[in-house]
């Protein structure tokens, strides 16, 4: 059997409060000697490329951000500081938001291709609640977008307040699945007994009615990574009938393990990693 | 049941031959009318936004890139025209081959924090041919970087060919597996009467030397989808007693299925969408 040095946190990043016992990854860097270098593509790329047309630190944050939002990169606690003003320009400069109007746009063109089911009533989407349907931005912008390690104690403070903005394209989503009868089902990884007020409330404030439920993580749960309790939450809910056609979240463990939907969305997130 | 209109290829793209069945999607545009935009976050972003700091074609293809490598965008068949300068800089400019250069190194730090099972001889990886081990990109250069649509008799001449070099980043992956003692498979969509020959002779010549076995799709599997083929190669892999460990590949469709493996990478592909 495989086993992996240094698990991850047990929990939602929202709820977990073993932080500073996380390890920290090694970085091994590996130099390779290349027998065969490809010929033509080098004469190609030589004469593309053009130095400096992607300042060096932004070139690097390109490929860390792909690696994050194709599910390479696993298991980092923090941003890479040299990214700082990188992840600063794309979540504030306007990048994030074009990148969640996209796929925003392509939820609604995979909602229109295809044909509901006779029994609609039962047809459920998923959705996620922190910076999915409402955004920590505010919050981490404090926390320097993701380069500081997580803190749970400033994180409970700043939900307990119930002041996140709703993510605009998320919410317009949100609106056009109630309106044409969906089931939204809001899982989140936040703890019921200390958030769950705040919470409700200011999905409220923020225009995220219609619903058919809001489910926190409970006692029961507690220790448990994201994806193995999200996936215990939507199996219950395929086992009362309903058919997952969708389901949308920020990290990967909203969108992986069992009873997965029809379709996942990956919203971007480059400041943090819940396992 | 849902039922998707117009479903994609029934093959591979190096072996579908029947493109013009394909049907187009339908973009379908909704505007939004937001009765709770975010107050705070509004406030930031207007603060932040530098106009025309991303030139809005480069920022469109940085969406559109992201939504396919995050796997929200699905059955598309040509790179959408405006992106034709920006695909070509990304592919030619030397990000692409960072990004590569970062996924290799992502690889080599999960090698290096697993602990190998006592049985270490049947520990395998996965490989997917074109563009994971060699390039196709002097092909979709004539094909304006996958703006023109899939061409199958145009890929047939330039496979047999047998000249796509090796993708550096990956043939120094590759090597590092054999040298470590890994079996490592090479599955790849192409057909192995018209084209095995041809990709045995140019994986060689590429320096692609010392794998346990090369996977042709042979004539049982014409029409299927890459991931149900490559789900059932790999499900026989498994039931040859070796464990997958890793799996890396240009296209989602390598990637997910069945006994997908512990660990998935994706390689970085704006050129095309293999269903």
């Amino acid at each position: 059997m495989w086993r992996e040095r240094g698990s991850g946190c047990g929990g939602e990043r929202g709820s977990c409060d073993d932080d500073d016992e996380r390890k920290s990854t090694t970085t091994i860097t590996i130099f390779f000697l290349f027998k065969f270098p490809p010929k033509e593509t080098g004469v190609i790329i030589k004469a593309y490329t053009r130095g400096g047309m992607i300042p060096e630190g932004a070139s690097y944050f390109l490929s860390w951000r792909l690696a994050v939002e194709a599910n390479n990169a696993r298991g980092w606690r923090t941003v890479p500081s040299q990214c700082l003003s990188h992840v600063e320009a794309y979540m504030l400069g306007g990048q994030y938001d074009r990148d969640l109007d996209l796929i925003a746009d392509q939820i609604l063109s995979y909602i229109n291709e295809i044909v509901p089911s006779d029994d609609g009533a039962m047809d459920a989407w998923i959705l996620d609640v922190d910076d999915t349907c409402i955004s920590n931005l505010v919050y981490y912008r404090g926390k320097r977008f993701g380069c500081d390690p997580f803190d749970p104690a400033g994180f409970k403070a700043w939900a307990l307040k119930g002041g996140c903005p709703a993510i605009p394209a998320v919410l317009g989503l949100f609106k056009y699945l109630v309106r044409n009868g969906f089931k939204v089902f809001l899982i989140t990884g936040r703890d019921q007994e200390t958030l769950g007020q705040a919470t409700t409330d200011n999905l409220r404030n923020q225009g995220f009615i219609g619903y058919e439920r809001l489910i926190f993580k409970t006692a029961g749960f507690k220790g448990q990574r994201a994806s193995a309790y999200k996936s215990e939450i939507r199996r219950r809910v395929e086992k009362e009938g309903y058919r997952i056609v969708g389901n949308v979240g920020d990290q990967w463990s909203d969108l992986q393990g069992e009873c997965s939907g029809r379709r996942a969305f990956k919203l971007p997130n480059p400041m943090y990693f819940v396992p």
